[in-house]
C-alpha cells in the first residue's frame, strides 16, 4: 500500500490535485467549503498532512538535525542529552544521523537532513573531512548551523568547543605535580584541531615546568584501543629514556595504553602514571579507575542548541556574527594517576 | 531568509503555484518548455527540490528511521551499525531517535519520523511503553514497522529477537558448572518480556540441575549500575544462605554488582562469581572482565534491516505475514566467573 497522495483526494472528490493541493495551502482561490470538503477526505483517506506538507511556506518543521560521528562514544551521547534538554524546551524534536567517521557518510547526512526538512543542524565534523562543501550548502539554505567539539573555522558559523589546549596542559601539569618526570603524549592525527591543541598543551606544559621535550615521547597514534596498546609497547621498549608516565590523547587510546602497561614489567600501582581525555563512561569503572578530563559534554550541547535557538529567532531580523562558546575543561583525578597517594598506601 | 517555496517561483515566473507544483511534479497538462523553465527557476531561487517533495506520489524518500531507547548504550549502537550496513547496501540512509525510556517522547519519536517521511521504521520500544498506539498508527499508514529486542508480539509486525530465555539458562549452567551453587539474580522489571525471560531462564537451569528455588536469592532491581550495587549489597547481608555467585539481568546491573563485590569482605577473586548479559562495550576492560551473554547485535540490526527491505519490495505485491526471528545468544567466558581456574591459579 502506497501512501495517500493529492492525487488520490482529487480523485475521490472528482477535482483537480492542484485545487487539492491550494485548498490544502489554504490558498486564497479555494472557497471554505472546498477546504473544509478536501480536509475531511484527506482525513478519510489517511493523507499524511505532516508539518513538512504544510511548512512548504512557513519553513518550520521544528525538528533539529544532530550529526554525530558515532553514537558508540559516550562523549557524543551525553552532548546529545545536553541539545534535547534544551530543544525540548522550546518544542523541537532531535533527529541523529551517526557518519562512523566517514566523509562520504557525513556528505549523505547533510543530505538526508535537508531532505527531512529540518529547521537547524548540528554537527562534528569527521576525522576524514577536509572538504566542507555540504556544510557550505546548509548555509546557502539559509539553515542555521552549529558545530561543536570537532569544528572548524573556515565556514563561518558558531561553534562551541571546550579548550583542549588548556585540557591537556592540565592532564600534564598534574602528572608532573604527582611527581612524574619523563612524561610521554599519545597523540592524535595532528591534522585534526583538538588533537593537535592536546598536543600543544602537553609540550607547553612541560616547557613551562622548564622539562625538556624529548621527540621520543612523543608518539602518534590513531585514537582507538588497539593505536592505545601498541604505542605505549613502543614506548616501553624505549632503553634509557622509558616513560614514568602517559598522557593519551583520548580515554580509547588510554584504555589501550592501561592494558600494555598491565602487560608489562612495570604493572605495579603508581610505577607508571596515566592520564587520558574525555572521560567516556567506562573511565571510572575500570581498574585503576583512570584520570581524564571532562568536556562539560551536557553544557557542551546545551549551549549548542542555545546558539541554534537564537538563530531560529533571529532569521526574522538579523544574522548574527558566528559566537564562538569556549567551555573550560575539567580535571578528573581518579587512581591511574596517584603516584604520591599510592606510595603512601604501601609504605603505611 | 526564509526557505524557498513554490510561491517564490511561481511570483518570479509570474505564474501560479498550482503550475509551479505540476511542472516539478511532471503532470501531463504542463508543457516540456514550461517544466523546463520551472525547473531552472527553481534551481537558480535554491528551491529545495528533496526526494520528499518530489516523492509526494512516489512514497520513496530513502531514509529509514530508527527508535531506540538510548544511544548511550553500545547494545543499541551496535544495532544500528548492523542496520546501516544494510540499508546502505539497498540506497538507504538512517536517521535516528532516541526516547531516553520515555513513552512520551517515544510518541513524539514516531511523529517526528512519520513527518519526515520515513519509508519504514525501526524501533526498540521503552520500558515505559504499555500503549501501543503510536505503533499502530505507523501500521494504518502503511509504512513497514520491525521491532526488535525489546519487542512486543501485540501489533503483529515482524520482529528480530535473541533466545533470551536460552541465555539466562546458559548463563546460570555456566555458573553451576563452575562450581557454585547458591546463585542469586538480580532480575529487571518483570513486565517487560526480555527480563521475564532471563527470569524463566534462570529458574529453569536451577531446576535441570535439581537446585531448589531460594526466593530469598531473586531479587527486583532498575537495570542500572547504582541498582546492581544496592540489590548486591542486600544479597550480601543475607545471613545462611548468602549467595556465593550473582546472574545479573544485564551488564549495567553486573557492573554495580561488581563494585559491591570488591567492597565487601567476599572480594577474593573466585570468591562470588558473576555474570551479566548484554556484552557492553566496557565488559571486556573492567576487572575482573565480565563474563557475559554477547546477543549478536550486529546480526540483530542485519536481520531486522533486511526485514524491512523484503517489506519495501512486498509492498507493490502481497503483505507477507509478520515474521519472527530469534537470534541465538553467546555466552563469553571472562574472568568474573572464573572458579576453577582461579583456584588453580592461587593454588600454584
Amino acid at each position: 500500500m502506497g501512501r495517500t497522495t493529492i492525487h488520490d483526494i482529487a480523485k475521490e472528490l472528482n477535482t483537480t490535485a492542484a485545487t487539492v493541493s491550494r485548498a490544502l495551502n489554504d490558498h486564497p482561490s479555494i472557497s471554505a467549503a472546498m477546504k473544509e470538503i478536501v480536509r475531511k477526505t484527506a482525513h478519510q483517506l489517511n493523507y499524511q498532512q505532516n508539518r513538512i506538507a504544510s511548512s512548504l511556506r512557513s519553513g518550520k518543521t521544528f525538528v533539529i538535525g544532530v550529526v554525530i560521528p558515532s553514537a558508540d562514544i559516550s562523549f557524543f551521547g551525553s552532548v546529545i542529552h545536553g541539545i534535547e534538554m534544551v530543544a525540548k524546551t522550546h518544542g523541537y524534536n532531535v533527529i541523529l544521523f551517526q557518519t562512523n567517521e566517514r566523509y562520504e557518510d557525513e556528505v549523505q547526512g547533510i543530505q538526508t537532513l535537508l531532505q527531512s526538512n529540518v529547521d537547524g543542524i548540528i554537527a562534528s565534523i569527521t576525522k576524514e573531512t577536509s572538504n566542507f562543501d555540504h556544510f557550505l550548502e546548509v548555509k546557502r539554505r539559509g539553515i542555521p548551523l552549529i558545530l561543536f567539539d570537532r569544528a572548524t573555522d573556515e565556514l563561518g558559523v558558531s561553534t562551541v568547543v571546550i579548550d583542549d589546549y588548556k585540557g591537556a596542559f592540565m592532564a600534564t601539569e598534574h602528572l608532573l605535580q604527582q611527581g612524574y618526570t619523563r612524561i610521554a603524549h599519545i597523540a592524535g592525527p595532528s591534522h585534526i584541531k583538538i588533537f593537535h591543541e592536546r598536543l600543544r598543551g602537553y609540550v607547553d606544559a612541560l616547557a613551562a615546568h622548564h622539562i625538556k621535550i624529548d621527540e621520543d615521547l612523543i608518539t602518534y597514534g590513531k585514537v582507538s584501543i588497539e593505536s592505545g596498546r601498541t604505542c605505549t609497547q613502543q614506548l616501553l621498549q624505549l632503553q634509557k629514556n622509558r616513560p614514568d608516565a602517559i598522557f593519551a590523547v583520548e580515554d580509547f587510546t588510554a584504555l589501550g595504553a592501561m592494558e600494555a602497561i598491565k602487560e608489562s614489567q612495570w604493572n605495579r600501582p603508581g610505577q607508571i602514571g596515566l592520564v587520558g581525555f574525555a572521560n567516556e563512561a567506562f573511565s571510572a569503572y575500570i581498574t585503576p579507575s583512570l584520570t581524564t578530563i571532562d568536556q562539560q559534554t551536557a553544557l557542551m550541547g546545551q549551549e549548542a542548541a542555545k546558539l541554534l535557538m537564537d538563530q531560529q529567532q533571529a532569521e526574522q531580523h538579523h544574522e548574527k556574527s558566528p559566537q564562538k562558546i569556549v567551555l573550560e575543561p575539567l580535571l578528573i583525578q581518579r587512581q591511574s594517576s596517584m603516584r604520591r597517594q599510592t606510595k603512601q598506601k604501601t609504605a603505611s
